[in-house]
């Protein structure tokens, strides 16, 4: 940010008075501009429990990659319908929401990834604008190498160790610059 | 938005090629503006099962009411650490976390607030700069006429009703315009 969105005057960076962070101060209009993280709401779409719907982006970054259907919650809806919204967009797939399952905070990029499981009640589904292809991959076929992000990687895990004993327990976790590494803070 | 927070020309509110949603759009230097909901992380700090920490807010909005520490989740932190640091701010109290407690999707102010509950191990806690006053409620003496926001009568009601059978599950919560009124989407 280098000019403040409500009079475009240049802003400074400073702590405000009574604030212990540097933001982004317009001194022309006395605007406090803050930038906070943005949430990202998608599905783990499973099919008769063993098969899991994959998209194969068409967009960057990671574009060739396959990953679960998600992106930014919009304003004027709520978490859920940001997660459906997204699913329709990227895979043509209308599913229903079982379960919050993963909460990431991806701290590096400033993002919380919000991930539901849900079910696709029937094989239907299409690429789009956004995804090359869309596919049901067997949960022992899942191309772990192809792969776009770390927190898709966590929520397929998550889902194969789980299905094991039957429980679907919200997994948090905490993403840091680090590549490939990640704390899980709590389970619940 | 007026302006161009890049470049400081003025922006118009189109649908971008490619979108489906109006957005904030620079000309100049061809800049596309989002704006995207925040996140509220926060606390529901209990202390010997039975006694609620409440804080009397300093600030406006509802300066004067009772809430439940929390606030804007700030970058660079997770949703945990925020919830945590929120409760020291406002409550000066260090707080161990149980569980994600509510989800509410605030819609009509494009919020997302996320309640953890978690446990005051010691009734060590401080008015600040924040908070008038910090107080621990026996659950039977809830102030319920004098609390700040909808959420926070939502999350001292589920727990309430939560303790009589020991389980405490997360919350899914749609607000939306009508002051008072609430979906429950889905309980998991």
């Amino acid at each position: 940010m280098n000019f403040c969105s409500e009079c475009g005057q240049p802003v400074s960076v400073e702590v405000p008075a009574g604030d212990n962070r540097p933001r982004h101060v317009c001194h022309a209009c006395e605007t406090i501009h803050y930038s906070n993280p943005n949430i990202i709401a998608g599905c783990l779409p499973v099919y008769q429990e063993e098969y899991i719907l994959l998209c194969k982006r068409a967009i960057e970054p990671r574009i060739g990659y396959w990953t679960l259907p998600a992106g930014f919650m919009e304003n004027n809806e709520s978490v859920e319908q940001a997660a459906l919204r997204e699913t329709f967009e990227e895979a043509c797939a209308s599913v229903s929401i079982r379960k919050l399952y993963t909460l990431t905070s991806i701290v590096h990029v400033n993002q919380v990834q919000m991930l539901y499981l849900a079910e696709l009640t029937s094989p239907e589904y299409a690429a789009s604008e956004e995804s090359l292809e869309v596919e049901l991959f067997h949960i022992n076929e899942i191309p772990w190498d192809q792969l776009a992000f770390q927190t898709i990687h966590n929520a397929l895990r998550f889902y194969i160790e789980d299905k094991k004993n039957g429980k679907f327990p919200l997994h948090t976790v905490l993403l840091d610059t680090a590549p490939g590494e990640y704390i899980r803070e709590a389970n619940a």
